[in-house]
């Protein structure tokens, strides 16, 4: 109900063009907070809407807005990004890669194409904070719609060993298999995640969005020099991200990966 | 495309709970420029959006957004409001009488209750101008989606005669037999509008929406002191009020119809 911190934009009229954030739960979504700023910074009559979706009526809810004449385009979030592939009419690189997607536009024949942008922010976000990712030894924590993104981007910008870990066998074997065609003897499930001589371990779970949750993984044998990086944006720094700090490890928050996916869906959505 | 002269609102957030006007085209809708400052006033979390949809996809939208968790209500405009009365699982006491809705709240329990404002708005309009309805003569041209509204309203507010004028008779005759039914030798079809008389004469037609329009009755044969009145709110003065001043009679316009409807949807949406 809190308004307090809220930008302000210009009120929608009947000539505003639609887009939608999908979620289950929605409330913490960020997108329409930064989006719709955008929109009104570059005087584009548009609007950004959360949308809480549960999995059973995604069908409907994604049928409805596909009929819907001023509706542009959506973005989608947990627990809908593998779903959402199923409703597109071609999917992107990464999305291909992933199986999971979170972003779909109109195409002016009436066609949906959708493409996932989480991994591309997320190496974005990185390479803007001055690290190099080719030929680096990364890990990957979470296979679940912004894992698989995130692995597809980190093998796309030339990773040179990706280990993979997740609870979830079965997606993490998917994944796994899935990447190792593309990239042999590059890519491979890790049973224990926190190993030494990595450059970057990576947090893709959703642990760390509730103030009582255990750590994803644990820093006590990482390497010195480690960049420990989270994709949780609520909260800003998260116990992972706090603990690591405490042993001097350097850190990397997931706002970036946030921040950086806006320019990258402006273009997906063809804003000027 | 332009932004000018609209208000500025807080950006909608995650938390943002929504509302929609439908229509096709929907580009003219006010109801946007209106709710969205009145929901930035009272700090309520909430935005209203247009939605463009055509007449064979009005299911699948309606579905859609019955799905959506933090979708609460509607607001209906032309061609819709017959149609969206078969998928409220209830109508007030306008809408029963007059087959058309132009609002739909979600109940508490996840059912839709439907109403319609646009003829409660248009008397509030008229008392608001000093009008008095009791007893009045009065002549209605146009008995579509508004025009039957503002008749189960004009007849609900005590008027003593109500002729209603269409160019289509099948749903003139729907109309005056369905208010017969309820007010006996009050309510007649009109074969001419403006006849001598009468204290009001309204156009509730799509005439003058566009500049060469036709006028929607002639005003030649109106008696001194017919009150004649519009619901067309773009233009703000349509050329049958342009006229009828110049002829000296008084005149009544469309805005008002929809600034007291606001209140009304206020209320039916339960807004603090």
């Amino acid at each position: 109900m809190s308004l307090s911190g809220s930008a302000v934009v210009p009120s929608p009229t009947g000539s505003t063009r639609l887009y939608a954030v999908l979620g289950h739960p929605v409330d913490q979504v960020m997108a329409p907070s930064l989006m719709n700023p955008l929109f009104a910074a570059r005087q584009i009559d548009a609007v950004m809407v959360p949308i809480e979706v549960e999995p059973a009526r995604l069908g409907s809810v994604i049928q409805g807005l596909k009929a819907i004449g001023n509706f542009d385009g959506l973005l989608v979030t947990v627990p809908h990004k593998f779903a959402v592939c199923g409703y597109a009419d071609r999917l992107g690189e990464t999305a291909t890669i992933a199986g999971s997607a979170n972003a779909l536009r109109r195409e002016a024949d009436g066609s949906w194409s959708a493409d996932n942008f989480d991994g591309a922010g997320f190496v974005a976000g990185l390479r803007k904070a001055g690290h190099t990712l080719e030929g680096a030894a990364a890990c990957l924590v979470g296979a679940g719609g912004a894992g698989v993104s995130i692995a597809a981007a980190l093998m796309l910008a030339g990773v040179g060993r990706l280990l993979i870990n997740d609870v979830a066998c079965d997606r993490l074997d998917r994944l796994v298999s899935r990447l190792a065609t593309r990239w042999p003897g590059k890519v491979s499930a890790a049973p224990q995640a926190a190993t030494p001589g990595l450059d970057f371990i990576i947090n893709a779970t959703p642990l760390g969005l509730r103030p009582h949750d255990p750590l994803p993984f644990e820093i006590a044998n990482l390497s010195e020099g480690t960049i420990v990086a989270d994709i949780i944006m609520k909260p800003a720094e998260t116990r992972l991200l706090e603990e690591a700090q405490r042993r001097g490890l350097p850190t990397h928050p997931g706002i970036h990966m946030l921040t950086e996916q806006i320019e990258l869906y402006r273009s997906f959505f063809r804003l000027q």
